[in-house]
């Protein structure tokens, strides 16, 4: 039900120079499934992430924060779906330690230098033996990225991974980036499970800028069903293989692509979000502080009447406002307010506009992608947030999942 | 599919010396069916009210409020369903106070002693001519509390209404109360809507006390789907035509009945939660604050992944972990988190329970109704919200209301 979403050509995703992706049937929680997925990474690449700020956050995370702190140069990236290694305590730190040292001893590293992700399943005990034992096939065979892409989903109907080619003044590099997520999707910090790799020779402190910002313009702009994973987790690599970043240019040259490839990413998380026919932006104008605008566009894309109403592609306007008045901005004044529906100017100083007909915004919202606009008029800042609609399905798959 | 609720029987509703009730078929949206409701008091009857914090409060709710300030003597509620007179603006403002007048003059009484309520769908001008025309039809007949609640309700399928009598040391009186409500549930100081009286004599000032006290005990503690309504209003009447509060015993004795009335009614509100199919409570325990509880209970009953693993009494316990991870509390220690589903213990100190069966909590979980309960560990405070599940039915109803 993935809404304009379609995989990627694997010619349109170039290979980074210092990454070698390998991919596995480790059989984590099913059998005959891509279900682990080894980034490796040449000597000198560095490695920077954001993380979820969910306080429940699962024992890879905790580990990969702790790597990422501790060592300048990251050798790998270990990656398994079917079970999340949340809510497992100690244990479940002791088993991440285990499949990070299993895969340090393949490639000659410090365990250290081997950041752990997993994905799926919250409070059952990671299959640690079944990883480690499912790592020697992903490091004898080359993958592509769509391939690593595969190997990462979990309810993702389709395969995610964008790519860019940039030209720094040192010469020509690629940003190329895969992302897994269709549920629990809110991320605050980062994403469900993101990464983003250049070839691009970057200093460690640029790249932990450029993380965050990508971060802040893609992932932490999307939500599908407001429930903050324990899993979020979003790195950007640099393997140094390619030219230096050389100027300030440079940089913004760089920076722009990894965040297009970051919102590219998200859209598609949200895109595939679990039972969306609509792909919505919210997008709100002219309010005091980016922040309000955030809580006004979360406020609508996480109500379940709108998001119903998406879904039936009907104008039910009173519930946008009402929502918007639920978003806890003080001193918010109702009558300045205007909506739009695309360009259909539907509420225009907190009430009906007068010319507005109704059957204007059911033309737009019965396209699969349309944007709610709320200007509040009260400053000059704004913000967007990418979400979908809440189907039928999305109920299925979250009472039939794991069940 | 409301779960465990019955249609009050009208000998269980005592009448309440000093309130005639009237009801109409006024065609405010639909045609023949109930939709006004008009409530006289005797002189001398006084009124206190907990109203929406929604911004985008409904032009009644900002006239009800305005009155109740100006006004000690209150003379007649009237409500009307079918248009909820929000996002309407001054308009919405003149047609709510041109109702009242109206009234007023039927009644004899001063415009300000009226108060008005709307509940149904928003940003719709209000047919005041049509309420105006329907009050003679609610002034002639003399309902009971039971057709009273049928007359407010919108996608409510039970009427709400419960009854207490209790003895003073003055004399015996009564507490009887109706309220509405389904969708757009989730009240900040109030609820959608409810009116509870009483014929004890109490003070205006003990009186506003106690529609705060009753509120924050019931209403202000469920959930549907966490939008807060922009009309949602709780009102409680004291006609003064039965004995008086005249010890602080009695006055006890007068809260514990509004409490308790006011606590079925808003626990009926959540059993007739749209597409509803469990009446779950969310208990918080051992809290630093009684806030901080809230906040946790209100995460996981607002948790669409909860909801729906509630809907399939699936016990996919990360869900709920994952939502109190999310709820924004700092510094949690989430390794000292215990977690039951009833009696059953199925996570300690943050992990699972290695004597807990999956069994226990599905057995549990198949019940109509049953219960979270967290225990932080951290502090001594504690916090219940009551809230249902995430259906089918819910994606239907809202995909269909008003199309």
């Amino acid at each position: 039900m993935a809404v304009n979403l379609f995989p990627p050509e694997p010619k349109a995703l170039h290979p980074v120079p210092g990454v070698d992706l390998g991919v596995a049937m480790a059989g984590v929680r099913k059998a005959n499934r891509k279900d682990l997925l080894v980034m490796r990474l040449v000597a000198g690449s560095t490695a920077a992430g954001v993380f979820t700020a969910n306080r429940f956050c699962a024992a890879p995370v905790l580990l990969a924060k702790k790597n990422l702190k501790r060592y300048k140069e990251i050798r790998a990236l270990v990656v398994n779906t079917g079970n999340a290694n949340a809510g497992t305590g100690d244990e479940g730190l002791a088993r991440a330690m285990q499949v990070c040292e299993a895969l340090a001893v393949h490639l000659g590293c410090d365990p250290g230098q081997v950041l752990p992700f997993s994905t799926g399943v919250i409070m059952e005990p990671l299959p640690a033996e079944r990883i480690i034992a499912g790592l020697p096939q992903a490091l004898l065979r080359q993958a592509n990225w769509l391939s690593a892409a595969e190997a990462i989903m979990t309810t993702d109907t389709v395969p995610k991974a964008f790519s860019r080619k940039i030209s720094l003044s040192t010469g020509d590099a690629v940003v190329t980036g895969i992302a897994k997520g269709a549920g629990m999707i809110r991320p605050d910090m980062a994403t469900m499970l993101g990464f983003v790799a250049t070839n691009a020779a970057v200093s460690r402190k640029k790249l932990q800028n450029l993380v965050k910002i990508a971060a802040d313009r893609s992932f932490n702009c999307i939500t599908v069903d407001g429930d903050t994973s324990t899993n979020d987790s979003f790195v950007l690599v640099a393997t140094g293989q390619g030219p230096a970043v050389a100027s300030k240019k440079d940089l913004l040259v760089l920076e722009k692509a990894i965040v297009e490839v970051s919102q590219q990413l998200a859209q598609a998380i949200v895109r595939d979000g679990e039972g969306a026919t609509k792909f919505v932006t919210v997008r709100i104008e002219r309010g005091r502080s980016a922040d309000e605008c955030r809580r006004v566009a979360y406020a609508i894309a996480h109500s379940p009447l709108v998001k119903t109403a998406f879904f039936a592609s009907d104008p039910n306007l009173g519930r946008i406002l009402a929502a918007i008045g639920n978003a806890g901005v003080a001193g918010l004044d109702t009558s300045r307010v205007d909506l739009y529906i695309d360009e259909v100017l539907a509420v225009k100083g907190g009430g009906r506009n007068p010319s507005y007909r109704e059957e204007q915004s059911v033309a737009a919202m019965k396209k699969p992608e349309f944007t709610v606009r709320a200007v509040l008029n009260r400053g000059k800042a704004d913000a967007t947030v990418w979400t979908c609609d809440l189907s039928f399905e999305y109920v299925k798959i979250n009472a039939e999942y794991r069940t």
